[in-house]
C-alpha cells in the first residue's frame, strides 16, 4: 500500500484533459484543444536559432535559476515597453504554468484566501487548489472581471492575499477587461494590500495589433506572466513572471529546488527570435491577421448555422465563449457532437462556483476557415 | 509590505552556489562546481538531432504530461535492462531535480519522517524542507549509506515514508552502497512499508563499465530518479522517474499543473541520442573514459602535494571527498585557497546533523588533467 498526500486530494482533474484523449481521433474536428496552430508555428526560424545557439558551449549547460541573461534583458525591455515604466525583476520560468506553480508556493500557506475568475483558467485554479488555498471567485461579463463585485466582497471584509486574472483575451471566456476595471483592480490591490496575478498569455494576439495596457501599468502589487508558447511555441517551455523584486526573489530561490533552472537551449531559441525585431514583428503580424480571418470566418459560420447560440466577438486570442440561451445542455452535448465528428468543452468544465451548464469554450485558432465551417454544421447537425 | 509563505523559511539557501557566484572569475580554478565537463558535451550530436526533430511539428508543441512516447520507450527499455525486469511505468520530468520536487510534494504531508544520508544531496534536502518533512539522517562510510544504522533505528521505532540515497558516486562523499547493503534496504522498505528514493545521475558513470545493480532491481517499493544531466547534456532538462504505477500517475497528475510538460524539442533530441546504441555506446565510453583519468590525475595530485588529506578511491561519477585528519577547517580554509585562485566546498554545506568541518567536495570531472594538479598545488600551498 503508497499512501499519497492528503493535498493531492484537493487538485481537480482536468476535464479537458480526459477530453482530449476523445478528440484526438482524427476524424473529429476539434474545437476543444488551446493548442497554438500548427501551422503558425515558426519550426524553421526555431531550427536556425537551435543551429546558432548550439554553437556556444553555454547551451548545452546549466544555466542560471533565474534565467539565461541575454532573454532576461529582451523580457525586461518588452515589459518595460508594455507597462509604459522601467521592468527590471524578471525570472525565467519553465513555461508561465510553472510561474503560476511557484508564485502559489511561494506566497500562500493552506488556507489564505485567493480570488479566481468564474469561469477560471483551469491551469491556475489546479494550482491553487494544490497549494490547499480557499478559493472565492468573481463572476466576468464581456468587460472582464467584474471589479465592482470584488470591490463590494472587499468592502464586505473578503481579504485576498492573490487575486488571479487573465485579464486579456480571457480563456475561457474571451473577454478582456476593461481599460477602467484594470485601473480600479490596481487601486484596490494598493489599498487592500493583495496581489494582483496578471496572467497575460494571450495580450500580443490583439487582432488589432494593439496589445491591451496591461493591469501592471497601474500599479506596483501586480505580478504579471508571460509565456513564448502562444507568441513563439509551446515547446520551449520558457515562461516569465515580473513584478515586486522580493516575490521575483522568493521564486528564484524556489525554482531552484523545484527544477534548478530552465533549458539554455530553449532559452536561447526564444531569446534569439525575440530580440530578432524584425522577424518577431512580422511573425507576431502573421500570427494576428491569420488568427483573427479564423475568428470571423468561425464567428460568421456560428451566426449563419448555429442562430440559437450567442457568442462572444473576439478581439484577440484564440478562443469563444458559446451560449444557448434555450438551455441547451452541452455537457449532455457533447457525446452527440462527437458523434457528428466535432468537439467543444462544455462551460461546466471551467465552473467554479457557477454552473455554465448552457455555455462551452471553442478554440477558433487552431484549424483554417473551412475547417471551421464545417465544424460549426457538425455542430449546428448534433444541436436539432 | 509582501508576506510569503512560512514553507519557504525552512528551505536552507544554498552555500554552493552563492559560492560559485565567487568562483566563477576565470583566474580561480574550480573544484566547487557539479557541472559536467563542458568539453564531454555532445554538442555536434545535439545540433544534428534537433535539426531532425525540427523536421516534425510536434517538436515545436505542447507533448503529453508523461512525456513523449518514444523517449518513454527508451528509457523502460534503459532501465528494464538496468534493474533485470520489466519496468514499464516512466514519467518524464524536467531535469531529476523535478522529479524530487514531485515526488515529495505527492508523497508527503508536513511532518512526515524523511531519512536522508549525512552529508546530503543539497537539492534533495531543500526539496524535503520545502515540502516541510521532519529530517533523520543515518551516516555514510565507504559502502554508501550505512544501512545497519537504519535497520536499528527503524527498530528502534522510527517509520520514515520517504528513505533518500544517492546510491551511487555519492554527491558529495563519491562513495557507492555496496550490493549487500542495496539487498538490505531494499527488504527494509517492503518490512517497514517506505519508499526508498533512489537518485542515480551518476551511475552510468561507472570507470569500469559496469554500472552498480539499482537498488530497485531488489524490490518493488523503490522509485528511482534517472537524468539525461551528466549522460548527455544538462540543457535538455530531461529527467525521469520509474516506479510503483501509483506514484508515477500521481507525479504525471502534479506535474500537470507545475509546467504541463517538458519541452518536446529537447525529449525528441533525448530520445534520438539514447535510442543510437552505438554512438550513446561510444559517447559513454569516452565520458567514462576521460572522467576516469582525471579522477586519477587529482588523486594522484593529491597523494605528492597534499599527502596529509585523506581522499576517497573514485570508482566513477564526478566527486572525491578529503578529510584532514589534522583538523583543517575548511570553511575557514576556503577564503584563502581562493586568495591562492582555487576553489572547493567545505563539507560543513552538505552537513545535516555532522559538522564535518574538515572535509571538502572536490569535482574532478571538468577540468583537464594539467589544471586538476594546479588546482591540487594550490590548494596545498593555501593549507600550509
Amino acid at each position: 500500500m503508497i499512501t499519497l498526500s492528503t493535498r493531492l486530494d484537493a487538485v481537480r482533474g482536468s476535464a479537458i484533459r480526459d477530453l482530449l484523449t476523445l478528440t484526438a481521433r482524427p476524424e473529429v474536428l476539434s474545437l476543444a484543444g488551446g493548442l497554438p496552430a500548427a501551422d503558425l508555428l515558426p519550426r524553421e526560424r526555431i531550427a536556425e536559432a537551435a543551429a546558432a545557439a548550439l554553437h556556444d558551449p553555454a547551451s548545452v549547460q546549466y544555466g542560471e535559476t533565474a534565467g539565461l541573461a541575454r532573454l532576461r534583458e529582451v523580457l525586461a525591455e518588452h515589459e518595460s515597453r508594455r507597462c509604459g515604466r522601467p521592468v527590471s525583476d524578471v525570472v525565467v520560468t519553465t513555461g508561465s504554468q510553472q510561474a503560476l506553480d511557484l508564485l502559489a508556493r511561494v506566497l500562500l500557506d493552506p488556507g489564505d484566501t485567493v480570488v479566481v475568475e468564474d469561469p477560471v483558467y483551469v491551469g491556475a485554479l489546479q494550482v491553487f487548489q494544490a497549494a490547499g488555498a480557499a478559493l472565492h471567485t468573481v463572476p466576468l461579463d464581456g468587460d472582464g472581471m467584474q471589479v465592482d463585485v470584488l470591490a463590494q466582497r472587499l468592502a464586505a471584509g473578503l481579504r485576498p492575499r492573490l487575486v488571479h486574472t487573465v485579464s486579456s483575451f480571457h480563456n475561457p471566456r474571451g473577454v478582456t477587461m476593461s481599460p477602467e476595471r484594470r485601473r480600479e483592480l490596481a487601486a484596490l490591490a494598493d489599498r487592500h494590500g493583495f496581489l494582483v496575478v496578471e496572467d497575460d498569455p494571450y495580450g500580443l494576439l490583439a487582432f488589432d495589433g494593439t496589445p491591451p495596457v496591461p493591469v501592471a501599468a497601474h500599479g506596483e502589487r501586480i505580478v504579471r506572466l508571460g509565456s513564448a508558447s502562444k507568441i513563439l511555441a509551446p515547446a520551449l517551455r520558457v515562461g516569465w513572471i515580473t513584478g515586486p523584486a522580493p516575490v521575483c526573489a522568493a521564486v528564484e530561490r524556489l525554482k531552484q529546488c523545484t527544477d534548478l533552472c530552465t533549458s539554455s537551449l530553449t532559452q536561447a531559441i526564444a531569446a534569439d527570435l525575440l530580440a530578432d525585431t524584425a522577424w518577431f514583428g512580422a511573425h507576431l503580424e502573421r500570427v494576428r491577421t491569420v488568427t483573427a480571418a479564423r475568428a470571423r470566418a468561425f464567428c460568421g459560420a456560428v451566426a449563419e448555422l448555429l442562430p440559437q447560440a450567442g457568442c462572444t466577438v473576439p478581439t484577440g486570442g484564440m478562443f469563444c465563449w458559446l451560449t444557448f440561451p434555450d438551455g441547451t445542455d452541452t455537457a449532455a452535448l457533447l457525446p452527440r457532437a462527437l458523434e457528428h465528428g466535432v468537439a467543444f468543452v462544455p462551460g461546466s468544465a471551467f465552473a467554479v462556483d457557477a454552473t455554465l451548464p448552457s455555455s462551452m469554450r471553442c478554440c477558433f485558432a487552431s484549424l483554417p476557415a473551412g475547417d471551421l465551417r464545417e465544424a460549426v454544421g457538425r455542430l449546428a447537425a448534433s444541436a436539432t
